[in-house]
């Protein structure tokens, strides 16, 4: 297995150090899972990694990483929606899936320290996963970030940067300190190990169910949930264990939607645009890493994208409280996106979404 | 099945409205669940009721209630020490599975709104369910208790009141309001049926690690975990699915422990003592309404107490964090005392610590 690159196919061992190729592409993994089987599930594992027949991994490392990420139900919102509890987790969201995988690999290469950068969650998850195997981490924050995520990232005993400006400049900084210093870049978006830990979103759902439902709402920022799950349903269709993709609806905010802007302007790249403030803080990413990899997924699959309300984050916040769920603000982004899109499609019987963060994290 | 007065042994039918027996007693159910056997573990279900054939319950009512709450990983702290990661939970601590056991019961016999006390997670995770299925909920929780449970309790729609003094006193004030006005006590410690829930605990490390860890630390305040966990091995052993009882260690603050100070004095009831302030808010408990039951227990079962220095919590926080477990400081106490077990016992290899809550809730 090799990392390869997406712009000119180069490839790159995995123990590289380099964040992406010297052409500036990103990687990706040379890595075609077996065909699904249910019977390949590893039951005894309460864990992400009861999937990793179906995972690109190396060794054992993982055994000493999990912290029992995954295995979140599925429970029922209304009649037509199923939410799926994805802050369950160690750290509270989704990114555990994705951090896991990413410092199994870490761990496997010998890494020691690394930084990233992050609007929150994804930094507060490679820091717990970092301090539990003993890897020393850094985390880039932009200013605006949920003072609870910052309370984590330092209670893990990681340094948290708080990087005045956007979400985007705040990479853009700590992509400068990868550049100048060397540090190892232990980034959820560039490294295609995160995926092999966000697939397994899909992975459960079907195990779970026994059947992939006809709607998945994703939120969309970095996209490392969408690309994950785009990745395993193209697993499970080339092996027969689907017979069709289901609808994928990409969540974008309102005030920060570069997908939705580059679908409207019938434009192939990525278009720009200039993010507005939103309280859907985890999805503000204006220059997403991955977009045209993204973009060709969104071709592929006729995915659609829709935009949450600003002014519906915090009454769908409210009505997931109602029914026992409280989630961040980024999370009742998800709920406020669904009507949007009932709206604009008429009914979606059979979807799923994501709650990929808890409450409690954007209280602060 | 019947509830039965634990002090009169007179029975009441499972739809009463009364909190405890009209001699004051407090009801057990006279239910006994069938002989273990892994086979009736309702895999299908990814939650606690996996286990329903052997918890009493009434009809199909679980299904409403439920948010996927248990499944929780035993991950490994140290060569000793496996810590199970009960905050995974849809409102974040333990509590959830006897929340969800309980308000199933409610939902049952057409309760519509009820109040109840707790010194903060209970209050959290009953305010949740009945959200989930429509019954009002007002609760009441002593001053002090950390915002952030306060906060969520309103988030879910019910009344939060603080109600200035002591945790015990805060339960007095409750029970004038159920004595006085009628309303339903939906008391976690009252109602048999949040131990149906509990004992899902015992339940789960079983079919996770095929055998009953030899230490068992489980943190006491009113018990509800304790009492579930001694149901469920009482049960174990009553069926031979285990061949001896574990060393069960519990946990109290060293500023408020009433069982260690009754077990020190030898006394055959609880003795009174005067709690001190602790950062454990979750355990600071003076007059545990089910002490007698539980002074039972621990005779019957050899049952240990240790107390957990109030200055070793923090530092038994940041080791918690620096192994990637962020968790609330009632937690944190568990560690501290496990510690303080291992000083004054001896090694105690193959134990299990519960993660009862996530660490945020306790930060503000
Ligand atoms: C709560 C929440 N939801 C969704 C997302 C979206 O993830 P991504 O940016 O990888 O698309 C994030 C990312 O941080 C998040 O924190
Ligand atoms: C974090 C935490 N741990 C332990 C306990 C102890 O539970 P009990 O009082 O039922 O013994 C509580 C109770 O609220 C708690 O919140
Ligand atoms: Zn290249
Ligand atoms: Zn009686």
């Amino acid at each position: 297995m090799n990392f390869v690159c997406t712009r000119c196919g180069k490839t790159a061992p995995l123990d590289t150090l380099s964040p992406c190729c010297s052409c500036g592409g990103l990687f990706e993994l040379d890595y075609t899972p077996p065909a699904w089987d249910p019977r390949l599930i590893d039951r005894s594992a309460w864990n992400i990694f009861r999937y990793r027949a179906f995972m690109a991994l190396e060794g054992e490392a993982w055994r000493e990483v999990t912290m029992g990420e995954g295995l979140t139900a599925a429970i029922r919102l209304d009649r037509d929606v199923l939410v799926k509890m994805d802050y369950m987790t160690p750290t509270l969201s989704f990114k555990d899936r994705g951090a896991s995988a990413l410092v199994a690999h870490m761990k496997a290469i010998g890494v020691k320290k690394c930084v990233q950068d992050s609007s929150g969650n994804a930094g507060v998850a490679v820091a717990a996963y970092c301090a539990r195997v003993g890897i020393g981490c850094e985390i880039y924050v932009p200013e605006g970030t949920s003072p609870n995520k910052i309370a984590m990232i330092g209670a893990y005993g990681a340094k948290a940067v708080v990087v005045p400006g956007s979400r985007d400049h705040c990479a853009e900084v700590c992509r400068a300190k990868v550049r100048e210093e060397g540090a190892y870049y232990a980034n959820h978006v560039y490294n295609p190990f995160f995926y092999e830990g966000t697939k397994t979103y899909v992975y459960e759902l079907l195990e779970q169910l026994g059947r992939i439902p006809e709607h998945l709402f994703i939120e969309t920022g970095n996209g490392t949930l969408l690309i994950g799950a785009v990745k395993a349903l193209e697993h499970l269709l080339a092996c027969g264990a689907i017979d069709h993709f289901p609808q994928i609806v990409a969540i974008q905010s309102e005030n920060c939607a570069p997908f939705a802007e580059t679908l409207r302007q019938g434009s192939e790249h990525l278009v720009h645009i200039k993010p507005r403030p939103t309280l859907a803080e985890g999805i503000a990413i204006g220059e997403p890493a991955r977009a045209d990899e993204i973009l060709g997924m969104i071709r592929r699959h006729a995915i659609r994208i829709v935009t949450a309300p600003e002014e519906e984050i915090l009454p769908a916040r409210a009505a997931l409280a109602r029914r026992g769920i409280y989630a961040e603000h980024t999370t009742a982004a998800a709920l406020a996106a669904y009507r949007r899109y009932c709206d604009l499609y008429g009914p979606a019987p059979d979807s799923v979404l994501s709650m990929c963060s808890a409450g409690i994290k954007s209280d602060h």
